[in-house]
This record gives C-alpha cells, sequence and structure tokens, in this order.
C-alpha cells in the first residue's frame, strides 16, 4: 500500500467524532432515525454534513445511523442537535447528554446488493454481509427498499433462500427447549380472518404437546395472530415470561416481535410493508428463519390458494411447498403445508376483535360459531397432532375434534391467557354501518384484498375493534338490500373514509343474477 | 356495481380535506415533502393519519403528497401544521395560509410496479401511468428505490426502453429550434475529468452548426459538466435567456434542470444518487429523452470503456451503441456512439474549477494543457462536426484542430460564456496535500471509482474548488516519494477525511517494481 505525504499526523479539525449537545424537538418519525442539525452549524461545515447525509450518532457504547435534516432560524441553539424520537430511545440517551456525530462508515455490503440488483446470485458470506448491516441499522430505507425488490418473485434460488435464512437466523436470539418435540404453525396470510392458530394451538397444547407459537403483528393486513391476540391476553412477554407459560401449560400465543428472533426479518417488513412487495425466497427464509429461532422442530404452514390471496395459484403452491420443505430440512426442520382454500375470507371477522369473537364462538361451541373457521382449524390441529405422534395418520382431525367438543381446548385457552397475564374481553366498535347489497343474485367471487383494505382503511388493526363483518359466502343467495357485510370503527371519519373507496370499487362481492 | 346502505349521503365528519393553519418550522428535508402534525391533532384523529401514513396537501391550485412525521410538545399549536421547506416553496404556501390535509389518493400505477418487480413486462401504458405518478410526485422515496431497482441491469428490453423514453418526453417540455440540424452530445460517464463538452461546443459552434448543450450537475460522480461549467460561467438560464445566447452565439452550456426538461428524470435520480444503481435501458431512456426535448437531430455519445467506469466491457459497449442507436432511431433520432478509453482519468482536474483549469488550458493552447484532454475533444468535436456536415467523413479532427489553433474556439467559448451571463474565474481551494508514491516504480492500473470517491470526500462537486489534481497517468514512471495526486479542499475536516478513507485504500494507483 502507498503511503501519503504526512497522512499519519491527524489533521486539525478531522473528521473524528465530534460532539454535539442532544436536544428532543419531539419529532416523531418512527423507525427512519433522523438527526436535526443547524444549517450552520460548525461541526456540519468542517465535516462536510449536508442534508440527507447518512451519519452515525454515538452514545455511551451504543449508536445509530440517521439521515440528516437541516434547521433554519431558533429550534436548535449552537452546538445543539437533535433526534427523532424512536432513535433517541434506541440510543439511550436524554436531553442535555452529548453526543459524538460522524459521517455513516461505508456500507461494506452495498457491492453484495449492487450485484444482486445487477443479475448475480448471493452466496452465503454476500447474505451474511447484507443482512449484518441490515441488523446494525446501516441500510437507509432506500436501500432496504432496493434489496427487498432485488429479491422479490423469484429472484431468489433455492441456496440463497438458504443463505439468507441462516443469516437471519445468526442476527437474532435462538430459543431452545428442553423438550425433543417442538410443534410449531405459521400461515402464509393474505386470507383475511384466518385466524386458526389461536383454536390449534390450545387443541395441541391440551393433547400434551409441546408449541410455543411466536406470531407478527399485522404486515399488510387489517390484522395479524398477535393482534387478535392481544385484545384477549397480552401479548408482548419477554423469552423468560414465554418459557414460564409453556412450561406451565404447554403452549402459548405471543408476539415474536417482542422476542428479538428475528431483527432482520423486523427491518425487512418496514420496507416490504409500505412496499407491499414480497417474494417466494424471502417468505421462505423470513418464516423457516423465524421458526428455527423459536426452537421449533415440527413445522406446519397453512398455505392458502386463490386469485386474490398472496398464493396465487397450484402450480405457485406446489413450488413453495417444495421450496418449504427443502430449505426446512436443510435447517433441521420437519415441514408440512396444508394447500388451503383461499377464495373467501374465513369465518365472519377481519380485524382484531371481530376475529376474536369467532375463535371464541368455536371454542365456546357457540352454535353460531363460523363452520368454516372450526373445520379448519380441526384440520390443522389434525395435521400437527399427526405430526406430533398424538394421531395416527389421517386420524388427526377426529382427535382434535374430541378435543374441542370435550371443552378441554377452551380449558386450554383460558389457561393459557391467563398464564399470559390475564385474559380480557375483546373491544366493541362504537360506529358501524351495513354495506347492502343492489340486486338479488348468488355470491359469485369475494375480493379478499380489497376487503382487508376497507378493514385497514376502517382503522384495522391501530384500532382493534375497526374492520369489516363478512356476511356473505360464496354460494349464497342474497335479495336486494340484504347485508353483505358490515363496517365497523371507531371514530365517524374512519367509517366515511373506508365507504367512499368502497363506492369506488366495483364487485368488491360479485353477485350473479338468476 | 352494487350500491351500498346511506353511503350516498356524506358522513358527518368525513375524509374530505381539513384544513389546518400552517406555520414553518424552518426545516429542510430537501425533495422528500414531510408534514408535521401534532399526535393530538384532531384532524389526525378523525381522518386517522399516522406517522408516516402518506397525505396530500393542497393550497390553492397546488398540491404535494407528503410524509407524516408527529410533534408532541410545544412546536406546533393546535390546528396548526408545517411542512419542510422544499414542500412549502413547491406549494407557494405561506406561513399562516390554511392548507388542505387529506390521505393521498390511491397511487394507480403501484399495481403496474408490482407487475414490473414480479417479472412481467411494461407495456407503453403501464410505463405512462408509472412516468405520470413519478412526475405527479405520489410515490414515495421507497416506490422510487423499488422501481429503479426492478429496472436496474438489463431489465428493461428494447420496447420497454423506448416506452419508458417516450413516457419521460411526455411529461417535460419540449424545445423545438428553427434550424433543420441541431448538434447535441453526451458522455456516459464514470471518468473523472471528462469534460470534453465544454472545448467540443465551442469547436462545433465555431465551425457553424447549432449545439444548445443542456448538461446535468453531478449525479453520482465528483463534478458534472454544468457544475464544472458554473465555475466560468450562470447556467442556470431560462428556456428564453438559453435561445437567445444560441440565437446570437450558435451553441450554449446550460444547466438542463434549470430548463424542466426532463421532471421524471430529475425525480428518479434522486434515488438513483443514493442508491449508486442505475440499469442500461434507463441510462438510453434518460439520455436520449432528454436529447429529444432539448430539440436535438444529432446526437453524439461518448462512451469510455474500462473496468472501473460504468460501461465495464467492449460487449456491453456494443449493446448499449445498438441499443441507443435503434432506440434513437424510433425516437427520430441520429445517434452516433465513439466508443473510447475509460481506463484512467482524462486531464489532471477531478472536481468542478479544477477540471475548468484543464478546459481553459487547452482553449488557450497552454504549452502544458493535458494532451489526453485535448485529443479526446478534437476527436469527438470532429465526429459532430461530420455528422452536422461540415466535415468529410474522416475529416473531421483535423478540422477541429484547426478551429482550435486558430483560436476561433476559444473566441467562440469566451463569447458564449459573455452571453450566458458573464464569465468568471474558477475558484482555487485553500488547503491541499499531495499524495506520495511509497515505492519507485510504473503506474499500471487506476481506480478511478476511488479517485471519484476521494475528490467527493474532499468536497466536491458542493465545494466547487475542491478535488483531486491528478499527476500520474498509466505507464509513467515514478520515484518514491513523488506526488501521484494532490488532494484539494475548502477546509481542513474535508481533506483529512478524504486522506482517511485513502490510507484505508490499497492501490488507488498501483506501482509496478522495475
Amino acid at each position: 500500500m502507498t503511503a501519503g505525504g504526512d497522512s499519519a499526523r491527524p489533521a486539525v479539525g478531522g473528521p473524528a467524532a465530534s460532539t454535539l449537545r442532544l436536544r428532543s424537538l419531539g419529532i416523531d418519525t418512527l423507525q427512519e432515525p433522523m438527526l436535526f442539525m443547524r444549517s450552520d452549524c460548525s461541526v456540519c461545515r468542517s465535516v462536510g454534513f449536508t442534508v440527507l447525509s447518512r451519519v452515525r450518532v454515538g452514545f455511551a457504547a451504543r449508536h445509530v445511523v440517521a439521515t440528516v435534516a437541516m434547521v433554519d432560524g431558533n429550534l436548535l441553539a449552537d452546538g445543539e442537535a437533535a433526534l427523532s424520537e424512536t432513535a433517541l430511545r434506541a440510543l439511550g440517551a436524554h436531553p442535555g447528554d452529548r453526543i459524538a456525530v460522524s459521517h455513516a462508515p461505508e456500507v461494506g455490503s452495498l457491492s453484495d446488493l449492487r450485484a444482486k440488483v445487477f443479475g448475480h446470485r448471493l452466496d452465503d458470506d454476500a447474505m451474511r454481509r447484507i443482512i449484518g448491516d441490515v441488523v446494525a441499522g446501516n441500510y437507509s430505507p432506500l436501500h432496504l427498499a432496493a434489496f427487498v425488490t432485488a429479491c422479490a418473485g423469484e429472484r431468489l434460488d433455492e441456496a440463497e433462500t438458504l443463505g439468507l435464512a441462516r443469516a437471519m437466523i445468526g442476527t437474532g436470539e435462538r430459543i431452545v427447549w428442553p423438550q425433543p418435540r417442538v410443534m410449531d404453525k405459521h400461515c402464509v396470510g393474505g386470507l383475511p380472518g384466518n385466524r386458526t392458530t389461536l383454536i390449534v394451538v390450545p387443541i395441541v397444547a391440551a393433547a400434551g404437546l409441546t408449541i410455543p407459537k411466536t406470531s407478527s403483528r399485522a404486515i399488510t393486513s387489517p390484522a395479524g395472530t398477535a393482534d387478535t391476540m392481544e385484545t384477549l391476553a397480552p401479548v408482548a412477554l419477554t423469552t423468560a415470561k414465554m418459557r414460564r407459560v409453556v412450561e406451565r401449560e404447554g403452549g402459548c400465543i405471543v408476539w415474536g416481535g417482542a422476542v428479538a428472533l428475528s431483527p432482520a426479518d423486523d427491518v425487512l417488513i418496514r420496507v416490504e410493508r409500505p412496499l407491499d412487495l414480497d417474494g417466494e425466497g424471502q417468505l421462505v427464509a423470513s418464516v423457516l428463519s423465524k421458526k428455527v429461532a423459536a426452537g421449533a422442530t415440527h413445522v406446519l404452514i397453512d398455505m392458502p390458494v386463490g386469485p386474490t390471496v398472496k398464493v396465487r395459484s397450484a402450480a405457485a403452491a406446489q413450488r413453495l411447498r417444495a421450496e418449504m420443505r427443502a430449505v426446512g430440512r436443510a435447517l433441521g426442520l420437519a415441514v408440512d403445508v396444508a394447500i388451503t382454500d383461499g377464495r373467501q375470507p374465513v369465518g365472519r371477522g377481519i380485524g382484531p376483535a371481530l376475529e376474536a369473537r369467532d375463535v371464541l364462538a368455536v371454542l365456546q361451541q357457540a352454535p353460531d360459531a363460523p363452520a368454516d373457521l372450526r373445520e379448519r382449524a380441526l384440520q390443522l390441529a389434525g395435521a400437527v397432532l399427526e405430526m406430533g405422534g398424538k394421531a395416527p395418520p389421517g386420524g388427526g382431525r377426529d382427535v382434535a375434534a374430541s378435543l374441542l367438543r370435550g371443552g378441554r381446548a377452551l380449558a386450554k385457552f383460558e389457561a393459557i391467557c391467563a398464564a399470559q397475564g390475564g385474559m380480557r374481553i375483546p373491544p366493541t366498535a362504537a360506529f358501524s354501518r351495513p354495506y347492502l347489497a343492489a340486486r338479488a343474485g348468488r355470491v359469485t367471487a369475494i375480493d379478499n384484498r380489497r376487503l382487508a383494505r376497507i378493514a385497514k382503511l376502517a382503522g384495522a388493526p391501530q384500532a382493534p375493534a375497526a374492520g369489516v363483518q363478512f356476511l356473505a359466502p360464496l354460494d349464497t343467495v342474497v335479495m336486494a338490500g340484504q347485508p353483505l357485510f358490515v363496517v365497523h370503527a371507531e371514530g365517524p371519519g374512519e367509517l366515511a373514509y373506508a365507504f367512499d373507496y368502497l363506492m369506488a370499487q366495483p364487485d368488491v362481492v360479485a353477485i350473479a343474477e338468476g
């Protein structure tokens, strides 16, 4: 390496971290950390920061990488800088502390990202470098978007998917359970109301198997399993608390995000959500890495297939099933995939509290409980029981049905809720409005994506009582003026907003005459 | 379409725009418009805004689409909201005005973007929809990143590239010139110091051809043609002013951004720059759409080829040349591509003012003017003269050389500068430091990308006097301790920062012993 002039001697006013006094402006930009600096700040000038620069902000042993925004006028005094609220908390710093600000270090894996964008494969080392930078917070939202896009569709082959899963596992926590057989379940999603987990877990735990279920909050849907469960019991448990619940009851339904199992997934999801983009490789890596991190040995994947859910065709389902099994095997997981019907919502509720009511109705064996949700849950629970050796091949559904009928599943569910911190009553929305059929006829098609969107516009999942109560499954014969579904919201504004969208959509529920 | 209940009647407190009183907090986030709202703002609650929501902010006839950030505490009073500075200016609004805030409308082309990400082709209508949304500001930075990534590498075929170019032309201004033959030139870039335009334009104009050159500022490089020219004369001319310069002198060198020729390109570049991503199709569409918009009929493309510039191989160059010609022909442009040497910087200067000095030295025929810059400029000017019928095939270089030798090119350049607003002297940097050879030997390889990065870290192009003065071309025999290049900066901090980076890079200039 060639040496330079007198560069061994540090320059005056060099780029080593400069310190500024931290202020809080009370500005919340959620996960995108921002550093607000005075445009005439002497640190900026000497080090060459400008708006949109990426900077490293350090305090004690922690640091975050933030984007610079500049402030004129009186918001900050000379020598002060402010962080967005989430960044402040991540840093563990408080107003008045001195923070160290320097240029963000070169992000080493960006050349790997470029290579992938330009069509090259990513080997295991490259995946590790990228995921390492992702978890460290070194990727700007734009870089994350580029990575998600470059991997979307079918752009990751099986080896890359395995590499991605391994890299995700390597950067998160792993839970190890004493039991030799640890059951788990996951639904690929896109099907509103498909909350079978809350019924499957108590059935499987009641049968004596261990099923420590960690679930997500909604990503692009109106309710995630964790959101729905949260209307019934606390879900943000620490790993220690989660272990105690499982020790006591054999099962749990908690929020995976609180257990930090897959920090890479958490970061990537922040960009996948607004982009509404995903890919087969990313899906497989995301699901299986979380299951390995959660300590599972046996995983049942529920994969609904239909024109308006995530997996659109039987061919795509077969491809995903094969990939899930192969990558699972390489990771030490036994994976079974149930290909199910994705043409219409499951149950009646779409939205956390509305779905929770469906679940309770099934567990309580209420006469008007949604039969489709009940049947799907029994089929899936039966598959888990068979994988776990608690039922003979083909006999799982019957064993599950008897556990449900005998009230043991309900008792187990109530016990799990109590162990997680106390069972609660799901809230009810203050406002609702029915959407009526314009003419008589038979229901021939249902647009799940649009129904989900309506539920989200109504406020789900942030407003847990909001959503859609669906009343017209396929083949229902309806009269003119009959409610097809009811929109629930916590305020009149959201209700109107959902209906504004609905009025502009033809055939969310298609009705054929005669 | 099925009708809904009583949804024909607007709901109370509906989602029609709510108004808020505008404040300025003096916060500059550059092009990403942000709307700062109080977290307890009644508008937010009734309409369902939250952090990261995309909202439409209207004032009089204009609107912008912005991302929401929430503010606690005292920055805003009840009923107030603030916009980032650039958004405020774009809206033409002032503190105290009432702005209308509503949810951003659905972005129609996002389904087209998804389709492209998932591997489908984009037809002309889809391209138009996407580019329409891009120009309207409806795409968030993440969506722009996804689009750029989905088109990167070779992911646009020739028909898509043509569709993209047409969509970009359709959303920008077009200049029409009275002359039947309008010459233009473009360099594909990545080669530091390659500022031939400032010599080619005066030669071509002195020969009696019309050459209204619009150029870019730096995208990912330490200097764009517009940055370099700006150290010598004003470049941000209106279209009317530009026409007067061309009428008077036959040519000009102005900043394309001030003439709004390609608003789509301007938006996409904001994301291409931090991502450092591009693609063949995007490149072709970007270059040719700007040339069509600028009113050119004949375009010469300078395409340097080398391992450390944008076009890495002869094969890639041939592919690009063929695509430029074919797409150009479809757009009514005669396109010629000169494939040139991209293995080392051209001239000595890398950075606006340093390059400007090289250009003046050539035009003034100074004895120490960089011979390589001179020769390249003569070759390219010669090709333009031949395309324009002012020299016989193969004779262009000699005609160009005689115009330079006779002082007519210099006189024309000075006249163009005067017509653009007045010739000025390029600034000189206050600080500089040489980088010395560690050992004796012959220069065998030069990393253009790293040299460009060093120039940028030193402050180019924002600091016009900053950059690198390169002194050791390929095959130079150097002694130990001899300066290979000199880093110039306007402050000691930037100088130190550039050297910090340099010290960590082996073989920016590779020297072989013996």
